[in-house]
């Protein structure tokens, strides 16, 4: 099962008419067309209107609603309703509500809040889902299903602290292991009976919130657990909805980089991949482009490159931020076409007409409170909408050609940030980005992929905190690094099992790696260590912070830095052991912007990687490869000035028809956005 | 009823003579004769002694300080003690305790914090308020009743779940009309059953505390129903007051601009307003001076003018905040001056003596631990009260000639501070208060009135942030501003209605404003957008910051501001709209002090309206219109060095018998004082 | 009972072999011998394994390490259990789980959290003390029992709701003295029944934590109550050892400054006092020297004097802080011969082997996990070993002859932290510690001691923030000054009584200081008054912040120092009154660190105490007089680059063998340590 089927990338959006009276929605069709929508996500929160009570359903108003949206050409996003419970099921069932990580059982309100171990609502919201299925799910205007809407958070309720113990036998099997893989004996901890095992709460073994725990084993434990009980919920919708229908592709929003749940776990049972892209406030422009990139690289890396859908992103402004700006003048464009240029067959909204009342009325919508369609926004929408029209199927399908891979992992970012020692201000999420930053100012196409991916495709293979060592990663890094690839780990690299035990005696990397961690030192943010590096004959000093680990390096592997500073200066801070046709670069230091991107792309370039305008700041390019073969790369300048640079692509410009030659010197407004058959 | 009659502006405070001895009684009333002081409030904390168990009243305490009050020939200001509950009814009744925001049932400690749909705590609270009145509601030397202290807070129990429903039923009637009110098909809210609905809270719609929720119709609801609630508490125990004295004034002591609490919701049932001035930390005297102004003057508006008391503030230090500086020498004469000057018929402390112990043993007092009357403390306070003694009867019952009003609206504070969208930085009291300060600081008589107030008697109307449009405010700013009147409106002004529901189509307002809105753009703290106004043929540039409307102004609205920068650089962020004999102004964006100075005095200027000393930097001029027609000009200098200026004003100074001409140098020394008889 | 007896300074720390299997612990064993490691803590976290079931007894697994420990010829430190509980007792008895500061029952987790009042907890723990003492009682290698492990925090459950209220029937007999005490008559909190007195918690009288209570006499009657419940199961343990074994001396590890449990109240109970060393992460090397050695100093006080132990601290990081950096070299045997040099017998770290996994995993030990001996931190480790192990029996039981005493009362640090009024940013810790910090920068032997402690050997008495004033101590200090005594009071000091209720009239010192207080200004933190000090002819002006004092002083009481701005500008902030042959200091302000050393070196200097080298920063000079008779001087150099002094001292090094000469160039390099026998 993959994508629907589609003529060109479909465009539209969440839209929630049933609070609307019928006169608003001739007009929303009208400006949909104007706009060129096609595609229209209809029920997210239409449990209330379409079961208004446990025993009675009505249809009617989303009858209404599909087969307009069906009359108009449009097609159809059919939503479960799960991620809104109406306020009925929470008072005949209070453990449908969750219980929080601070032990307290909640009430009715807000959404995305059910206990996935609750049954009677895995029972009514899997009857839900049937019956959709049931009703639409051959309608001809229905092309994808989209269960839930932003799976996440945690219950900590006794329903969940049994699913918890029942998953610990089945991972488990006896308490012996459990107690060894908890390193129960530390703290007396030794668990005698599965019974005695309780949720890792601030009741528990939880202070100071959710990353600071006594036991970080029970708690990554929890949290797998609840990425497996959440995806549980997902599952059953799903197979509901199966028995209706054999052949509409499921999804549900996924939301990125989004920490409490590990979606490596939930790839498998997605039939493709969407997300919700909402970047945090943008205080920097480059770093907020960046960001998106690695974000849909990731989310393209959960199903192995398969193209996945832009499933929401906002018109205009958010609603939930301290501080909401609108976006500027050809941002929109812009990061719709970086979506397709990253995998993205789908660029969708949230939403279509603004909300009159609660926490969302600000947020920015295709129509707006006045219903105008001569607004910036809106005009703004509308020849995105023609311009994605005119591109036709070409970008349908189109795949990533990366020859590097940037590697994700969920129980490292877990380990990483609730691990007591070291450094608590070290982010996984910020050091992963800073790395892929450096790829991405170079124009590298990057893969963001689980540590389980095939690695044969792949030249590099850049590995920032990958604190936990699974399964045989040690053994296909070394074989990947042996056939000739180069692969860039950092400190924290490679310390502790999949239990977040350390390794004894010489940890499974150090091999590879050709240095062993004598000690690992930290400093408070800002406190700084130089560091020289010297690569290509040349040699640069850069600030090195957080984390300054003290290698002992083995006879052979080259010393590419040193520490400046402290009693450790003149020692190793970055490595390189050659293994076979490949090599080992250890960074042992939170390295500053320009020293990291000296050494990936250093790395990057030995196996002829770097990007065409790696040069050129604010100038990304990102390329896809068509089902036919056709190479199309994308160019998207994200600075706020024009500029000229000498191009160092070529091909026809399918949004304007333009030739563009290699050499020739390419004038780049801001927001300029070039779409290059090759 | 209005306020108690008196001979000159009491003078006085709360006074706890329990805690202490006999002997020190004597030397209270000794000290009380040397400070001119003529009323005693007693009695606030009484409920533990004259009630020590349920079944057992013992006033033998309470008579002894009544009588000693009224044989020292001072009167009594009494008070129910409601404010404070007694170990032994939180024991028996736990229900009169709160659930707080997080759902935690309290127990027995502190004050304030009944549960105020507790039987039980209504029943004994109301009882001895009976008994009270029966005891002492003709005793000569009883003046007013003070029931309960400083109503404020929220429960959150399900006995207020049950009353908040009965309270919601009484307004919306139907669940359909509830539903929507509360764009309850937004996230599938839609209410079935009126128990289906609970109070929110930070385990229902809440998060991040009480000004993030999920439905700002459910949570402002909530808060209107909590302000009515509390206040029929006092509602009851002034009904039990009634059976027995049908004469002497009701009060309670208000907060000034107290949040939680809509005190326009109160108005009407207290005789007399009072209130407890404790501003904030002094960062800078000049904004402690005018925020006290605004507050008098919201005191003041509340019950259409009527003088008020000030039945709190401390001669030197509080206790309650993490720093505690005690009131420079002059400072406690100059600002109890300043509340006279704003309409303050009395002006008492708490309290007369220090306690001994628990968390207000150092707030400061008329006496100190010491007992001794040779401390500045007491001497200020001494000569004040003598001072006070001099005027008379001239200032009791004087009115402010204010011919500008300041609108605050509670709903519009609530909707602005729980709103998710646009600017969470946006204070709606700051945002008041700047522009209180423009007028403050051109000494500018103002008053602080609630949107249903009569706008007959005013030429300039100042509506910072009036964000929620309820009834038929738009139809009456209009008629104002047609008449002559000039309105001066603001980002957010007039977006929602009544349940904050957003306005479609052309938002009410609009047409008066002469321009709609496009987009409302936001910045973080600091980000500023360079505004230049053109007013007077001068042109002049200021920050703007926070929030940026775009505006689309009609034909003929004048564009009087526009912005700098950014994308909508040159379009309208202030304009004016001719609209019959009068304009509206607004201000789309937050305009710095320097800024919103330069458009609030333009406006005022052009009804003459500008002050005589709006020049002089921190010197303060108030009126006050005696009901004899006799004009007061109160002149106070709240600047730290002396300084010399041109007097605007004339007449003979209440205080030392001089006579002020106008145009006469007149020397000011810090913290000085005049009041002039026109 | 006092310490046990050894031969030389005891070397060695935690040890937990149960976490591993056999041939780890003959790595152990011989790492130990290349450490010089004599002493052993076994047991700590043994309960789940000595204990795996209520009715099963299990020691095997200790048996076998404490056999083992002793046939390699080390002594073992045999720890009881409970300061971890097993999960099947938490299981069994949910009671055993604390109730937390927020009202919520905890279940199973962390450590160091059982309820004190728990019945089932004391019969178990004190059960598992009696088997441990019968067992291992007699063993030739025992040679101390440590019981729990580190004491601390509160619970607030019912059993110690009930146990509270027998504690104050216990201190006050009737309720009228309850009420009295807490000055109940204010905010009607009179008691009429035992049992309406509550636990003082967020639901009853705090807010905003800890620190913040309505009734500040509850909240300490609760903290001291709560020290005197946690030392009661102290008691019990060692009861029922001493059942078995009526020798083996009993402690406990305290934790230095921990302000939550009085270790005046324990100190009667250990038979030596023990303590863990873990400075916060050092912002500045000389700071956390001084703070360790006020700390030191002031566990030698709680048993007049009495040599204690280091029973923990790291050899490199500690894993629980945010950011946690190595101990650079050099550091530890610098710190750790600072224990010694201020008392300490035996310096023992946490830990011998680093855990696998856990919370802890990270905490430096002298093997970490890679079990190597040829590590920087190992090869320091066992230098040290071998330098303590060259003393000899010198430095064993040797005293601190300090004749300055610095004054460290819990009720005050309590109350000055929890009063509302004045300055909320006054620290009684930072205070103390400046106070400390001068003296220690001067060298001057200082013991930090309870104002119940005898005061005959001291010429200088130096007592800041001594807010509360108890007892006879008002009558001591003022006999110690009249015999010739130098006190050194501050802002604060003697302000209210045991029950924090305000002295009235003149409080009790004010006769001894020759001053009053007649108010008390504040400041917010950085606001600052200069103040002028003339002492011996010089004048120097210093910044004074947060609290300034208005002293009115008597007659003949010299002015020493004034503040110079706002308007007591002039008026005295530094005073002396001379009183029989001594004089009494008062600080009013919080004076900087510089006009703070003026006072104290010209006070110690007025008694010939100033200490060698003084004016030499950096370099730490203390002193110990053994037993026979014999002065040792250690020099300890804190600094990071070398410095050359003329010696103040002089004899032959214990480390070295060297001899120094008064007189003569010293040459110390960074972390130089000497130990000169005079």
């Amino acid at each position: 099962m993959t994508l629907p089927a589609g003529d060109h990338v479909r465009y539209g959006g969440d839209y929630n008419p049933e609070q609307w009276p019928a006169p608003v929605w001739d007009e929303d069709h009208a400006a949909f067309d104007l706009a060129h929508v096609t595609t229209l996500t209809v029920g997210v929160f239409a449990w209330a209107h379409t079961q208004p009570a446990e025993d009675r359903y009505d249809f009617t108003r989303l009858d209404a609603i599909v087969e307009r949206v069906h009359a108009e050409g449009r097609q159809v996003v059919l939503a479960t309703p799960s991620g809104a419970m109406p306020p009925w099921l929470a008072r005949a069932y209070p453990d449908a509500c969750r219980v929080d990580l601070e032990g307290r059982r909640h009430v009715y309100g807000q959404r995305h809040n059910h206990c996935p171990s609750s049954p009677a609502f895995r029972r009514l919201s899997v009857a839900m889902a049937a019956r959709l299925a049931e009703r639409y799910g051959d309608h001809p205007a229905v092309v994808a299903w989209h269960v839930g809407n932003e799976y996440g958070g945690a219950c900590y309720c006794d329903l969940c602290a049994a699913g918890f113990r029942e998953w610990l036998r089945a991972r488990y099997g006896t308490l012996e292991r459990l107690n060894d893989a908890w390193n129960a004996l530390f703290w007396s901890h030794v668990f005698g009976d599965w019974e005695e095992v309780v949720p890792p709460s601030m009741l528990s073994e939880h202070w100071r919130g959710p990353n600071h725990t006594a036991f970080q084993g029970i708690t990554l434990d929890y949290r797998r657990y609840m990425s497996d009980r959440l995806r549980e919920g997902f599952v059953a919708e799903k197979a509901a909805i199966r028995e209706h229908d054999a052949t509409t592709p499921v999804t549900t929003n996924l939301m990125g980089f989004y920490q409490p749940v590990d979606y490596h776990r939930w790839a498998d049972d997605l039939d493709f991949v969407s997300w919700d892209n909402y970047p945090p406030l943008p205080d920097d422009p480059l770093r907020t482009a960046a960001r998106m990139a690695a974000t849909h690289a990731a989310m393209r890396g959960l199903k192995g490159g398969q193209p996945f859908w832009v499933m929401e992103q906002t018109p205009s402004i958010t609603a939930s931020r301290d501080v909401n700006p609108v976006k500027r003048p050809g941002v929109l464009a812009l990061w719709t076409w970086q979506s397709v240029a990253h995998g993205a067959d789908a660029t969708l909204y949230f939403q279509m007409r603004q909300s009159r009342g609660a926490c969302e009325k600000y947020h920015g919508a295709l129509l707006d409170h006045s219903g105008r369609t001569d607004t910036r926004v809106f005009r703004e929408a509308a020849d995105l909408g023609a311009a994605l029209a005119t591109t036709g199927s070409t970008l349908l399908g189109a795949r990533t050609p990366a020859r590097v891979a940037l590697l994700l992992d969920w129980d490292s970012w877990w380990a990483v940030e609730m691990t007591d020692g070291y450094n608590r201000h070290v982010s996984y999420l910020q050091t992963l980005l800073a790395h892929h930053r450096a790829l991405w100012d170079a124009n590298v196409d990057v893969d963001v992929v689980p540590v389980t991916a095939d690695l044969a495709a792949y030249d590099v293979v850049v590995a920032p905190l990958l604190h936990v060592l699974k399964g045989d990663v040690a053994q296909r890094l070394t074989a990947f690094v042996e056939r000739g690839g180069s692969l860039v780990t950092t400190f924290y690299g490679g310390r502790v099992d999949a239990s977040t035990n350390a390794f004894l005696g010489s940890p499974p990397l150090d091999a590879l790696v050709g240095a062993r961690v004598e000690e690992t030192d930290s400093g408070v943010p800002g406190a700084a260590n130089p560091v020289t590096l010297t690569l290509d004959g040349v040699t640069t000093t850069h600030d090195a912070t957080l984390v300054f680990e003290l290698l002992v390096p083995e006879d052979g592997t080259e010393v590419v830095g040193t520490y400046g500073a402290d009693f450790y200066a003149g020692r190793a801070a970055v490595t390189r052991a050659r293994r076979g046709a490949g090599s080992a670069w250890h960074v042992a230091t939170g390295l500053d912007d320009a020293g990291l991107a000296r050494v990936l792309r250093h790395v990057v370039a030995g196996h002829g990687l770097l990007g065409p305008h790696a040069d050129d700041e604010g100038v990304e390019v990102a390329h896809r490869v068509a089902p036919d073969g056709t190479r199309l790369a994308f160019v998207l300048h994200h600075g706020d000035a024009p500029r000229t640079v000498t191009s160092q692509v070529a091909g026809v410009d399918l949004l304007t028809g333009r030739t563009v030659a290699a050499g020739e010197q390419l004038v780049l407004p801001p927001r300029q956005v070039l779409v290059l058959r090759g």
